[in-house]
């Protein structure tokens, strides 16, 4: 993206005010109108749902609304700029929730950083909302404050962690069919041990996912900045020290290059450039390259291709197979809220990781994947959610 | 309203699957529309407020967005509904801020009612919005909450409390006006000690209002439901005790008849059916009744008139001389959002209290107050706003 149109984002935003407003989906045009939008006649509406609490779903707009929270902890590729410089990702991500998922999405920035008022707040606001996307929420934390918000009766989605896994996997099952090789049989290197990285990992491990549609990686080595995950290291967080336990079968250390010899799957997920002509060179044959840093891929698809890549996937939009969340997260709370699920299995996101495989009918090296923007696609990942609810 | 009408609300609720929607101000056709309003583009958005806080005001929604924040603890007259009950009022209450104020309003009906937590909620949701509405949170908790609320760096406004004094001002200022009498001369009643009684009581003397605008009236009494406010009783919470050392310059206790003989002004802010023959003929000349009480009034107006009122005012929107939060509640709100302030002074209640009495140029006895949903007296009230924060 050129500065010139990096400025003109700028612009739209100051021109417009911010991106989203609230409309209402009625008028008031005379007393009679208030007295039933408002006073008196809102006082019956209230008794109902103080009689039988459920009926919030039925009466108020809980049930097509969910909450964007964000600590503004771990922006884009930025990192922790605080809440009020995240909003401007919120509201985008809002609308997108809107336009693709019908799904009215509320953005709240807050003011604390801290695990447990995070995991409070969450919980207290949870009689206004359907769902809570968690979102920019940086890793460990993440992981703690999503597992303590499991069972608040409604679903909790950590967009960072889960969207990236599930778009992660529909490309990679496109992938390996073009390519002709097996889950079962290929070795995949992740780099980035993050939200995205270990969630891609846990899905590809089957770790959590007891599903029959669990496609199940055998041999995965995931890299932090100090490389290798392994057993022979110490972590600082109890996540990288599971992940250092359902990865890297044969124990080994190392950096990046020496884990991508031999690999048939590379992951970026964290910091761009760190990918070359050599490291490509060692992969095995038809090596997958889903190069998705942000701002700036782990290397370049015209180069990678240059190197022998067989198939490259990016974050840019400007590239075939974009791998974007986009194809998730609107489709993934349509299907929670129409179906009223209090919370998003493992089952589901498998199935959604399958419906949006499924909706390229013939993938090829260039096509993968749904372009972000298909209209249709958050349809196809309702439906799955929706029909693996009844299950 | 008629039970009929009653339904007929739950209805439309029900019909409509409650009354707000989040809308997007822009479209998305194509991955331009895409990297504009999302990323890679809102990154320079992020930075530019990651370098300058305030460009949150330019860049995104805040600046016209404020929440609805309730525990659900004193939902109109039907008291601790919790949450989810307590949703459809503040979903019409948002409603009515974008109809009259242009205010986007977003409702959080939270599940807690400890003071502290409420606190910490607020503080924590203040990057996202540019006012916080405090709404049916019972006293005295309400009080303290305010109080602790007050320099959060973005206006905290507790309806129930001002909202309500301030129309009563209105009010009373042209009810005055009618009789001919003067804020220095008369005796009030105020029957409540709740959020809106003290609230009331405190702009009628004057308390921590400095402005030489303030219409200070020297004999208050004010009654709970144990009688008369007096310094010889105790009390459990200092709200009362504070109320007790601002009113009532006799020091006489009794009941609510003992209290209203003699009186100029009667305004009831708590149970209804209270007032009889004997309690207004005992008033002074030219009795004024502000029989506010929800759903059931302290009296019926027509009866109110028989009994010898001079004026009568009500929360019903079928009679005239309705006294609504209505009035000011999108006006204060769309005054503050315009003029970016931190905090809504005592001035500027009394300059939104002058300007919604200043809005009836003739006022009458049946027309001492604008009816609820005349257009511009939200501008009047905001340009008040505005005007009183350049002094």
């Amino acid at each position: 993206m050129s500065k010139k149109d990096y400025n003109q984002s700028v612009i739209i935003h100051k021109k417009l005010g911010g991106l989203l407003e609230l409309t209402p989906k009625i008028k008031i045009k005379n007393k009679y109108d208030l007295s039933l939008a408002y006073t008196p006649g809102v006082a019956q509406v209230c008794k109902e749902i103080a009689a039988k609490k459920e009926k919030v779903y039925e009466l108020t707009s809980k049930k097509s609304t969910i909450a964007i929270v964000s600590d503004g902890s771990a922006v884009l590729g930025i990192g922790n700029i605080g809440p009020e410089a995240a909003l401007p990702v919120m509201e985008g991500k809002a609308i997108l929730f809107k336009i693709f998922g019908n799904v009215n999405a509320v953005p709240l920035c807050i003011n604390t950083q801290k695990s447990s008022e995070i995991i409070s707040f969450v919980k207290n606001i949870a009689p206004t909302f359907a769902g809570i996307n968690l979102e920019d929420i940086s890793a460990p934390r993440c992981f703690e404050i999503e597992e303590k918000l499991k069972n608040i009766g409604i679903p909790v989605f950590h967009d960072d962690q889960h969207g990236t896994a599930i778009v992660v996997l529909a490309a990679l099952i496109n992938a390996l069919k073009v390519a002709k090789k097996e889950f079962g049989d290929i070795k995949i290197v992740i780099n980035g041990a993050g939200a995205a990285g270990i969630s891609i990992a846990k899905i590809l491990r089957c770790e959590n996912y007891k599903s029959d549609r669990c496609l199940k990686v055998n041999d995965i080595i995931v890299c932090d900045s100090k490389g290798i995950i392994s057993r022979n290291r110490k972590y600082n967080n109890i996540w990288k020290e599971k992940l250092s336990k359902i990865t890297n079968k044969k124990n080994m250390d190392g950096t990046l290059e020496d884990a991508i010899k031999g690999a048939d799957v590379f992951i970026g997920v964290s910091v761009g450039n760190v990918l070359n002509k050599s490291m490509i060179k060692s992969m095995n044959k038809k090596p997958i390259i889903f190069a998705m840093a942000n701002p700036d891929p782990e290397i370049m698809p015209e180069k990678a291709y240059k190197f022998g890549a067989y198939i490259v996937g990016t974050g840019m939009s400007n590239y075939p197979n974009q791998i974007n969340n986009l194809l998730v997260f609107p489709g993934i709370f349509k299907g929670a809220l129409d179906a009223k699920i209090s919370k998003i299995t493992s089952d589901m996101e498998l199935a959604a990781a399958h419906a949006i495989a499924n909706f390229i009918k013939n993938p090829n090296r260039k096509r993968i994947i749904p372009s972000p923007l298909t209209r249709g696609v958050a349809e196809k990942v309702a439906e799955a959610i929706k029909k693996t609810a009844k299950l």
